[in-house]
């Protein structure tokens, strides 16, 4: 028996998230899927982060267990002869067997939020971005994100859906950067409340559009209520880059 | 009566190109029956670039007529209103009756071929990249292209089904741009040849990956011979980027 840590890259447009649901198709039952073709196992992968729904991922992260003789770096290029191109596996390797992508002294999670802002939408943008047409001023959504650097609980900006009980998170890095039409919100932390990432880019969208001042940001991290923050910006804009275990 | 001009974005993923045709749907079919329910007119656009199926377009240009009281300018919102989100009409205005998106006396087509270039695919890239795992050398690429700079009898990268006698064309721009794993090919001319773009891409490919020798594509040039060329790279790495009529 060995274990498989499987780095994957999925554009989420056309699933229901990572995890199993009755509901509709979603990235964790296609690998199950594939592996048990692959392997003639049962395998149940578990991941790092459940994505939601339309959500896009550069460097997910899972683990399964198996027998296959298959060697471990060459899993990904067996999986990737199988999956639907709009899954892709970066990698594979062997971890140790007690080795879980959940549960590591430090995790550290990047992720994107793109949103295309110009007057008309682009039709080659809306799969992957956000589209904001009003005009939107960087230099204050900069001004807020500085507000949510460093260890805050994080309640405010969580979805009132959640049941998590500490909602104290560490934002290591928050940068915004514009290119023409496109701005990047780029985040890193470690470990982010349920819609934490979209409640955080609908605030900052909100305060770029002019509808909140930079210091709202700073109201909303100290009020500790779950309604007082923008709304959830849309699941195309964003993309789990990477998740790095401790410094790799 | 009046003539508008529209200028339109699609995604050319799920269409067989811009013009009708019996065994799939096009986007000037979609423009054509989006139109008359806008109009209640039988109208029949004209367009100037016939993209092929998979290629996409940021701004090809199409005319129509129409007795229609919607003012010129609010047209491409209100089709944009009624059209699926892959494509955009970017604007829309009034132009003479005889004014023809293929006949001027000077057009100038701008398209972009690009190529994600990394030893894994990026599911996020693939729509609108060629994907190439090979490694390949940017600048070589760039001493090809030069040869193919101005007017030059460009038979040798047209495909063979094409019918047209004058095959003289000039490239005005040839850019090739690297950005981490993305490279980009931007190419202006006066008009190009039947799948030119794409036969010009596969072959810079080619030099790119070490096949041939950048003089090989002098050597392509200088042959006047349809099958000498490189393949025809993928559609989906296309973009037509925008067309400008006499400077403007």
């Amino acid at each position: 028996m060995k274990r498989i840590k499987l780095t994957i890259a999925y554009d989420g447009t056309d699933y229901c998230g990572w995890q199993i649901q009755p509901n509709g198709i979603t990235v964790e039952e296609i690998l199950n899927k594939k592996l048990k073709k692959l392997t003639g196992e049962d395998i149940h992968v578990i991941g790092a982060s459940r994505t939601d729904s339309g959500v896009h991922a550069l460097g997910n992260v899972a683990v399964f267990d198996t027998e296959s003789s298959i060697p471990a770096e060459r899993m990904a290029y067996a999986l990737n002869q199988r999956l639907p191109d709009d899954i892709v596996i970066v990698s594979s390797k062997e971890v140790p067997l007690d080795w879980h992508p959940r549960y590591q002294d430090e995790i550290l999670k990047t992720y994107e939020y793109h949103i295309y802002n110009a007057p008309v939408q682009n039709p080659l943008k809306r799969r992957y971005s956000a589209f904001v047409s009003f005009p939107m001023n960087v230099e204050k959504m900069r001004e807020g994100a500085a507000y949510l650097l460093g260890e805050h609980d994080f309640v405010s900006f969580c979805n009132v859906r959640t049941s998590v009980e500490d909602t104290v998170r560490t934002v290591k890095e928050l940068m915004i950067e514009q290119e023409g039409p496109d701005i990047t919100i780029r985040i890193t932390g470690n470990g982010f409340l349920y819609n934490m990432v979209r409640i955080i880019a609908g605030t900052l969208i909100r305060v770029g559009r002019g509808f909140y001042e930079p210091t709202k940001v700073k109201e909303i991290l100290e009020a500790r209520e779950r309604t007082q923050a923008g709304v959830t910006a849309p699941p195309e804009g964003l993309t789990l880059v990477c998740i790095e275990y401790d410094g790799s």
